[in-house]
Formats: structure tokens, C-alpha cells, sequence
């Protein structure tokens, strides 16, 4: 009775170079959380085609879903949809029904459907589209792969169209303890604990703020009462 | 002549979960970019022994520098040196020298020297030490793995204090132009920039703000004069 399991893959030069900060990463992380979902494993990997089909092979047969963020746009650079073909061994061609959709939406915007445009409109063969409402240029499922673009607000919004049509499992409750000790001092009881709960995955997160060391404890659980029952007896252990 | 690899490894539930967001991995990011060390993939994994040290061993095989954040602290879900030593076969053990350097931060701040605090001198055999001048626990070097903590200040200074042994490549040089028109206009003359100039390393990152849709177009490579001459002809292109 575990979670369905899931893995990212972030498509990008600009994330490893250190001049972009992902934050699709963490906004994953947490939806998936919400619904029960357990991302396992994340990878970042460069504009190269060789990694990125190596990673999408190897984690789309690993987990139950992958995640990827980036390369779906119309530049040169841009060859996730190619090394998702590649990876698969399916054909990609410029399909009617995504040409419709952005021609549509560049109609409506008065701006030319050119051949780089045209590029975001091609699809490997039997993949589901994924809905874009920021700007249009959609998404595509292949097997358990969902891909999706890197743009942070074009992201959330097709992880929101994604995220209900697959069967997630218990969310994960999570409650938090603050303890203004040095992790040294709560690493004793808090390992018996944990050895008390083995169903509960428990952590401690240290952090010094203003020369005081502490740690934010986490208890986690797909059983809200142990996980209070456990709660209980950690703030009685640092009372 | 090209520039020494890398890759890191990020080790934590509390990232994959979505409770923290992680910040090791755009620090080290940039930190490797000025010294010309080509970071190449990230993996961010959770605390499990198996998924680490399948990390470590993949990871250590396929790149120059392997850098590791989290997971070297006191409590019990802190388990990556006993990773580190499996993944490359040493004994671990509580090491003098370490055992030193922690007793010594500890009579002076006052604190009890107890197991726990102890476990944080366990070292995996012939490493090298990595200092910790926030907190005193040090990281270690085994091969070309640095093992160093999670705690974004200790993880920082920890870098600092490593990357002066690594030989680096040349740096890379960027210069970053933005232009506020959207990536289908962009797509084509940047398309024929690149094909002139194969030896650098062009990236478009698109961004809209207010409505307005445009690009950061990032030109990189390591010889000055020539990302320059790019730089003029992308900006005659866009002017």
C-alpha cells in the first residue's frame, strides 16, 4: 500500500551554469506531496542529447511518473521533444491539432506563425497534449513521462492540468517541532524515537539563526494519529 | 583542451518533499562557472543508502569533481559518510584527528561532547578533511567525492575552502542581452549565430513580465574577443 513513486529531470545550460535559479523543482516537490505522490529522485542535466535520453530512460522505467521542465520552446536549443522521441524511439513531425492550437492563439495575437513558432507544434507520434493556457505552445505525454516547459508560470500551469488525472496515494502529514538545540543534544532521543515509529520517516533539519543553533524536527506519516502520537512524545522529550 | 566535468549530489528528503528549498545547488553552480569547471549534472536524491551510494559510484565514475551537500550531521537519518565508505569500499571509523577538532569546538562553546556529536567524527578511511570554520564538524574528501554539509552557510564556507585545490579550466566569460520580443522572433537569427560561431555556447531563456514577452539571450565561451563579436552581431540583429 505505497505511494505511487515519481522522478523530475530539469532540462537546462542555465540551471548547472548557476545563472538561473530553478524553482520548478520545488514547486513539483510540494504538489506532489499534496496528493500522495513520492518524488524520489530528481536529476538536472544540460542542453545535450545524450543525457537527457539517458536520463528518461533510465527513470521512466524506475519510478511510476517523470516530471521534466525545459527545452520545449523555439529555439535552436531547444530538444527535449526530439530526445523524448529518441528516447521512446517514436517518430516527431509537426501535428494538426497542436499547428491549430498555436495558430489559433498567434492569430488572435496578431503576431506571425513562423517556422521556429511552427517547431513548438511538433509532437512525437501517440503522445497526449497538455493544455497551456499562459501561451499556448502545449505540452505532451509519452507513457509515464509528463514534459513540460521550463518557464516557471507555463510549469505550474500544466502541473495543475496534469496533476488530477493521475491516482496519487495517501498525503503525506507532516508536522514540525522547532527545538532551539544544538542537534547534538536532540540526535539521542530523536533516534529512539524513530526507532519506536518505524513507520514514520522522522528528520531533523538544523539551522543557526542570530548564534543560536537549533533544528526544525519533521515527523512524517501517512497516519495522522500516530503522527500526533509521536509528535506528543518528542515536545514531552524537549519539554 | 576542454574544461575539467562535474556533478553533485544533493541528499535529502526534506528538499524532495518540498519542505526546503534547496540552495547549495545554484551556489555551487556559480562557484564552479568562475573557475571554469564545467558542472554537468545535479542529482538530488533522498536518505536512503542504496539510492546514495548508487549516486556516488555513478557519478564518480563519469565526472572529474563529485560534490556532496547534506547529511554528515549527528541524528540518525544522517547517513552519508557510511555511504561514502561503502560506495568505495573503506572502513569508517571515529578518527582522531576529527574527534580533536570537535572536542576542542565544544569545551569552548561550552557544550557536552555526548555519542551523538561524536558520530560526526566518524571519517571513511585515508580521507582528507574539509574545514568547517562555521561549526567545527568537517567535511571529507575520498577520491573525487567532497562531502560537505547541507546547512547552506557551513556548505558555502566549505566550498570556499575547497575549490582552490581543483584545478579549474579557463573560465567561462557571458554576456547576457535582453530583448523583448517573443522567442519565435528570436529563434531565427540566434539560430544562424550559433551555426557561425560553433565554439561558443548560446542559450535563449524566456521570460514574461507584465505582459510583455521577451528573452535573456546568454552568449558563452571561454576566448573574450570572440563571445564579444557575437554579442555585437546578435545586438545589430535585435537593434
Amino acid at each position: 500500500m505505497s505511494n505511487p513513486t515519481a522522478a523530475m529531470i530539469v532540462i537546462g545550460d542555465e540551471i548547472l551554469s548557476g545563472r538561473t535559479r530553478d524553482s520548478n523543482m520545488h514547486h513539483l516537490a510540494g504538489e506532489l506531496t499534496k496528493v500522495g505522490i513520492d518524488l524520489r529522485e530528481v536529476r538536472v542535466v544540460s542542453d545535450d542529447n545524450g543525457a537527457i535520453i539517458a536520463a528518461v530512460q533510465a527513470l521512466s522505467s524506475a519510478y511510476s511518473h517523470v516530471f521534466t521542465s525545459g527545452g520545449i520552446g523555439p529555439t535552436h536549443d531547444d530538444i527535449t521533444a526530439d530526445c523524448i522521441a529518441a528516447a521512446f524511439n517514436r517518430d516527431i513531425d509537426v501535428r494538426a491539432d497542436a499547428r491549430e492550437i498555436l495558430a489559433e492563439h498567434y492569430a488572435r495575437a496578431g503576431t506571425e506563425m513562423n517556422a521556429a513558432r511552427l517547431r513548438m507544434a511538433r509532437i512525437p507520434e501517440g503522445a497526449a497534449l497538455i493544455e497551456n493556457p499562459v501561451s499556448a505552445a502545449p505540452g505532451f505525454i509519452v507513457e509515464n513521462v509528463h514534459v513540460m516547459a521550463g518557464v516557471p508560470a507555463v510549469f505550474q500551469a500544466m502541473v495543475a492540468s496534469v496533476l488530477p488525472g493521475l491516482t496519487g496515494g495517501q498525503p503525506l502529514i507532516s508536522e514540525t517541532l522547532r527545538i532551539d538545540r544544538g542537534e547534538g543534544d536532540i540526535a539521542g532521543p530523536l533516534g529512539a524515537l524513530a526507532e519506536e515509529y518505524p513507520h514514520l520517516s522522522m528528520g531533523s533539519y538544523p539551522f543557526q539563526k542570530d548564534g543560536v543553533f537549533g533544528a526544525h524536527v519533521v515527523i512524517r506519516g501517512s497516519d495522522p494519529g500516530m503522527v500526533e502520537a509521536a509528535m506528543t512524545k518528542l515536545k514531552a522529550a524537549f519539554a
